[in-house]
């Protein structure tokens, strides 16, 4: 047989590119602060992406040119220092080298036993056990981020608290109505694992915030007690520790009571927030998110490794198992033994609806030990003190305005000009309608001109109906003189624009 | 302030650790076939990754070097030539190089717009369109792989299907329960999103497969009818190119017609399968997949690249955001222009439930353009024939039997030995099922003694209650001599066990 293979024809060929690709991108990542944040993707490079479907190979090195020419200019922008736009990580230059490493083993990690990928996982899993205070029975496995953390972690919610049999009956024959609670700053993902789950965003219940936008612990006992009224089964509660638009971190130990007291399953979505164990001035904030019975997190986001990587913890593992461990005959496992599939360890497959599974554990265990748990908590205690920082600017600058108070690395303001420095000293609330619209353009258009300008990446949200500029500061490379240059920049462009410009 | 990061103190150090891996992994995947397939990790292996939380930093030479010694040594084995258990992918040198492309840029291709990432996913998106026959207006997003593209096809046609406004009142509501149908060789990953949905594995009609392993129509049409009569609603039909146990495909014109004539939403999964229709020689057999509703595929399978990549296309791109799109305050985009929520193009995240998601299109793109689409081709046929010489070889071979037809690139056999070349003679269903039991235990332990002796390493499974060896070839570094070297060895083992050994 003529047998043709995709390995290179040319080993050493393949290795100078490598070593290429290797300088190229040391030198992208140390030289990333004297670009802009953002490029627009002019039209001509977008254009190159309508290309038919390369039917004949091209040469490695070709292929690469066309990366550096096409691609590689124009990224996000999250790995500059002045990146904060919604909550996106940083990266690092060994994260990148560990997924190089990972490929290359191309180690299937949704199971098999006796090779080095599930123990590294399993190791990374007893770490972050410790690191969040659950105990040694409770169960874990790596996702592709907090979206699929909080879908399995309610997936096992549900079927733990299901009246029936869920897995074999699901909901269509549940009796009685299933409902969850969370703030009505939760998280999106959130509400999309609710919808997946067959349970109807109608089953999510959104309860108001305080000033603090914490959810209202009383308006939620409350709302508990109408479901139970109408007989409907309230199943699980959802503390937010670290909510994408303030920061916020949901009264956990009052969160945790309230579920203790009502029999109800205690989620936490600590997708960044919960990392704030790590600093020691902010670890009181997330107290009792030890008590919750599972817990989402992201290693993408505040402990700035590259996507995709989140994980999800469950206090009973046997619940967690029991959701998702499905054995059909071409997987039998766990007897014992010699082979591949010989252990006695479940398979990360049994704790997760992903079979097939990357080893994203590599780039988390490399990162933890090159670093050290203590710096990474020095680090996460540098964004809070440098939000608490810019904070203090927004506060001392009469043209612009807080929209929340700045609790952990989210800060959220707007300009408000020399008209809203005066409706300002008379209290906010006191602008018109039509002055607050006009506030709400001028902060899209100094948004617009900061990212378009290559400037700063702050993105926008809405605070209780206003617009307003939004920092999640979870980057590893930013200084404190970046956020000096925000705020200069930001009233430069104010006062260039005005209000009702 | 006294400020950290994570970037190197040493950039020429870091690049030259860069320039250590490039080689090392280089020479690891070039001398691959040099070594055991696979290595069974020893106990002091083992123990070392139940070592302590790491609190202080080491250096990332030394962190390597524990990768080197640790890890490396002990992958799943898929990498080697002779690896064809379960159905896993090989990797290549530049797909593992593109992951620290994708990982070095380290953009979220979630959503936000006018940056090179999403281009590159729309672009593979359209060429995955033009290669299985999809209009121009489907729609389609790469997942972690066909368990999470399973999940978001069944989703849409959930609720796509369903009677109600599904997304808002979940399946608690429903009036007529929901009933899916595939065959009993589908896929797990199908059971476990039926489940997940809310669904219930009682509503997964698994109907029964004829002599070729498909699904048997006539009774899946029975079963549709009876359904109806009980008032339950039928509302998809499952069909599969290529099952993981005997790479059946089922007749997907049959199942496209039933579906059209039932009004049901036709999914297919296509995992490694469905890439048959870039083999001259083999698209015949799965004629039928450009008519589905959804299809979903993997990439880390029978395209070699690495682990985590797969993909769904849906007909209907409606349905597909209807499923999935929520926008939050700050994630609000799509109105046109400036900035980096200014686009017009529909974000990713608004066809998946994942909102993070990391750049896995890049080593698809530069692949596809490295090797050309024909290359693909030539390497699907050269395995679909490896599996055809390894069934003539079985076929040849008194002492072994074929467990399924080879259709594609699955081989199912089982060492019968003396006593069963008898009774083959006579025919396998004469066999005592004592005389069975004796021939699964042996081969049970063939199994186990190629993989730790490092031979080669098919898996193992259950065809029509009989024990079997089992592979898929989805190996571009697989040679003819590698399953001559197979068959040999198979022998050589059965005869020093012999049955009832």
């Amino acid at each position: 047989m003529n047998e043709e293979t995709l390995d290179p024809k040319d080993w050493k060929a393949m290795a100078a590119l490598g070593h290429r690709m290797v300088d190229d991108m040391v030198h992208y990542l140390q030289t990333v602060g004297d670009r802009p944040v953002w490029k627009h993707a002019p039209q001509e490079i977008k254009s190159h992406f309508t290309r038919e479907l390369p039917l004949d190979p091209q040469a490695p090195e070709q292929v690469y040119e066309e990366f550096l020419e096409y691609v590689l200019p124009y990224p996000v922008g999250n790995i500059h220092p002045r990146f904060w736009g919604w909550v996106i990580g940083t990266g690092t230059v060994q994260g990148a080298f560990a997924e190089m490493l990972a490929a290359a083993m191309n180690t299937n990690t949704g199971g098999l036993d006796h090779h080095s990928a599930n123990h590294v996982e399993s190791q990374l899993i007893r770490w972050f056990r410790e690191i969040f205070g659950f105990p040694a029975g409770a169960s874990g496995v790596l996702t592709s981020g907090c979206s699929a953390a909080n879908l399995i972690a309610l997936a096992v919610a549900r079927n733990a608290k299901a009246e029936g049999d869920l897995r074999r009956q699901g909901l269509q024959g549940a009796k009685r109505r299933m409902i969850c609670y969370g703030s009505e700053e939760i998280h999106s993902s959130l509400q999309k694992a609710v919808e997946l789950l067959g349970l109807g965003s109608d089953c999510l219940r959104t309860v108001a915030v305080n000033d603090a936008f914490q959810i209202d612990t009383g308006k939620l006992e409350e709302a508990i007690a109408g479901d139970r009224e109408r007989g409907f089964l309230p199943f699980c509660i959802i503390g937010a520790a670290g909510t994408t638009n303030t920061g916020a971190v949901d009264d956990l130990q009052a969160l945790a009571d309230i579920s203790e007291r009502e029999g109800l399953w205690f989620h936490v979505d600590g997708a960044f927030g919960a990392w704030a164990v790590l600093a020691p001035g902010a670890k009181e904030k997330v107290r009792g998110l030890e008590r919750a019975d599972s817990l989402a997190l992201d290693l993408h986001k505040w402990m700035y490794m590259p996507y995709e990587i989140g994980c999800v913890l469950v206090r009973s593992e046997q619940s967690h198992r029991s959701t998702f461990s499905l054995t059909p005959a071409y997987l039998a496992h766990g007897e014992g033994g010699q082979g591949l599939t010989g252990g006695d360890l479940p398979w990360f497959s049994d704790y997760h609806f992903q079979l097939s599974r990357g080893f994203r554990a590599l780039k988390a265990w490399m990162s933890l030990k090159e670093h050290g748990l203590r710096k990474y908590g020095r680090l996460i205690e540098q964004n809070i003190r440098q939000a608490s920082y810019l904070g203090s600017l927004v506060e001392q600058e009469p043209l612009l305005e807080l929209g929340a108070p700045v609790t952990l690395n989210v800060v959220c303001f707007r300009y408000v000009g020399r008209e809203g420095e005066q409706t300002r000293r008379a209290g906010w609330t006191e602008r018109t309608e039509q002055e607050e619209q006009a506030v709400d353009a001028l902060n899209r258009e100094i948004l617009v001109r900061l990212q378009e300008g290559g400037i700063a990446v702050p993105s926008g949200t809405t605070i209780r109906g206003r617009y307003h500029l939004h920092l999640a500061i979870t980057n590893h490379r930013s200084r404190q003189e970046d956020f000096d240059l925000l705020i200069r920049e930001v009233l430069r462009i104010g006062e260039e624009l005005g209000v009702g410009s």
